[in-house]
């Protein structure tokens, strides 16, 4: 049975779909909107992985609607979680998906679908959308990360990932400036997978 | 490294073992207050999905406490969660236990630990409390169920499982009748596993 893993290159969604390797036919997704090279990015952590892997090209008019948005509140977490939310909508109605994987973790709050967004994607399109890592903390999905895989981290800005942010952050920079995006998003530490222990 | 998933016989707990068998060495515990024969229950439940097994026996006054709070609330909600939350205590206060396995779904309500209490625990006691299907809802886990399981289903007076609410429904039984029981805990269909797919 195939599982279509939301994949941004980072730790958690790569260790969500080694969570799953053993039970499902992991495919990694990354949606993207074509604005940065992020599938180069993907690509790579993803060959590194082991799994064979799609892009997904999303709406230009959810990129639209959510850069109104975090104009509108001044930080991302609405914007981020709109695009979420259009992303698995997105996914969710491929006919040949069935099973969808979303890196999320317990202390995780953006993004996130509500439990009323999530039984609505499942009921509508006959799909179920899994989080391997919601029932793991910080620190087990650390210490798991410790012993499967390979990752470099830094700050937001330094790490090009393969996840809706850095594509955002960009549209941001295109339009009103470089100097905009530190006010709007915290700054916080990215990972990216660069390989897998054996 | 070790992982003691706490181990009912039902679909759950024995789905979450087979979910971190391959990352973790797992070992089932049952806790138990010696009231029932649930050692013979689990026991066998366990040699079918070949984990060792364990028992934990908790502390009488828990029962204690457990039983004042159903009676005095006449439904089994905050009682369930009450025995829950010290048998994880109990656990992981063992100097031996570094990772708690627990089986809850996405849509459990009871038992169920707030977030605050899983991070006192964690935080007190060192450990990594973690719930291999929290990101799973009803239909995902039942798919899993049914390619990895053999069970058997029947109503939660008629199915002999090693937890808490079967301990708590003969105290009940024995010291106000067996009439008080169906109008105290609402009767629902329990699983229990008779093998694994292998």
């Amino acid at each position: 049975m195939k599982a279509s893993v939301l994949f941004s290159g980072g730790k958690d969604s790569s260790l969500s779909a080694i969570l799953l390797d053993r039970f499902f036919d992991v495919e990694l997704i990354t949606c993207n909107f074509s604005i940065l090279p992020i599938r180069e990015v993907a690509q790579e952590a993803a060959a590194e992985l082991g799994f064979s892997h799609k892009m997904l090209k999303l709406d230009n008019e959810i990129m639209e609607n959510a850069f109104n948005i975090i104009v509108k509140d001044g930080y991302p977490k609405n914007a981020i979680n709109y695009i979420h939310h259009k992303a698995v909508e997105t996914l969710a109605s491929d006919e040949s998906v069935n099973i969808i994987a979303d890196g999320i973790r317990r202390d995780d709050r953006v993004p996130l679908l509500t439990d009323p967004q999530i039984r609505s994607i499942e009921d509508r399109h006959g799909i179920h959308y899994i989080c391997p890592l919601r029932g793991y903390g910080r620190a087990a999905v650390n210490m798991l990360v410790k012993q499967y895989l390979i990752i470099e981290e830094g700050l937001s800005d330094e790490v090009l990932k393969a996840d809706y942010e850095t594509e955002l952050r960009e549209v941001i920079r295109q339009r009103i400036g470089q100097d905009k995006i530190s006010g709007m998003f915290p700054s916080h530490i990215q990972s990216r997978v660069t390989g897998r222990v054996k």
